[in-house]
């Protein structure tokens, strides 16, 4: 058995304890990776061009997935705990007289937690880069994506509607 | 208890064998209408404009959709019975900078059935209309759509691939 010095010891105790406060910090307050949303139902898509006043953030393809309690909610107007949708945004390459998915920009995730997100209707909102699941984009607690989405209070500050 | 005249239930009993044998006949010949696939994983998307060479049948948005057989199929290359794809074409609808989906034009559907599709590959092909569950438009047995997909034969007939 190899025995570590004392100072590397404690170096190791000190990092996993961080990681492990990180961890927790991360469980309590912030949106999970939404893992399998793309087997979740399509609710719609669209897209968004240049010129379009959020085209900075959301140019190109994006295509909306609901789980099994964000279609509730579509349903019935009530979204349980837990509920969540994924707005998942594909750069939009023309070719040949087509508009082809490209690679993934980002996607965006409303996660309904009333307790935790009190300050955003109940819904946490957070952004991860590219294909990472791991490298989140919004940095002011959601708050702008709340307040473009407070005018659809009345449907659960919901935008997408169902679809046949 | 109403008595019919002989003439009128003779006329009901051939009507109810007429319709017992056409459905009979759509049971073993047809590919039938796919319940449910909008819940099915979505695929892919494209949007096909003005000029390309297939604009006429497919002008608008699709999107893929698999059934549980489909996916297995595109994650491992072998078909199994019973797989079926949809491919789904709303009217693409330009404002404001954004091309949104409109209403449907039709759904397309492959159907593997080795035995009853043996001259098409094996994939039954067949069209509806709008949102009808009963209006086929495919009315040559399925070759135009088979000749289209022939170059894919070395992936199962089948031009989708998966993307994360």
């Amino acid at each position: 058995m190899t025995l570590l010095k004392p100072t590397l010891a404690i170096s190791i105790i000190l990092s996993t304890l961080a990681i492990a406060y990180a961890d927790k910090d991360t469980e309590l307050t912030k949106v999970p990776y939404p893992e399998g949303y793309r087997s979740w139902e399509h609710v719609k898509s669209m897209l968004i061009q240049s010129g379009h006043p959020y085209e900075d953030a959301f140019k190109g393809f994006h295509h909306i997935y609901a789980d099994d309690k964000a279609m509730q909610g579509l349903k019935n107007g009530y979204y349980s705990e837990g509920a969540r949708f994924v707005f998942d945004l594909l750069e939009a390459v023309e070719k040949d007289k087509t508009i082809q998915e490209g690679p993934r920009k980002l996607i965006a995730v409303m996660h309904k937690d009333t307790e935790k997100f009190s300050q955003t209707g109940g819904w946490g909102f957070e952004g991860f880069e590219g294909n990472s699941h791991i490298t989140r984009i919004v940095s002011d607690g959601g708050n702008a994506c709340f307040k473009c989405h407070t005018p659809m209070a009345e449907k659960g500050h919901v935008f997408s509607e169902l679809r046949d």
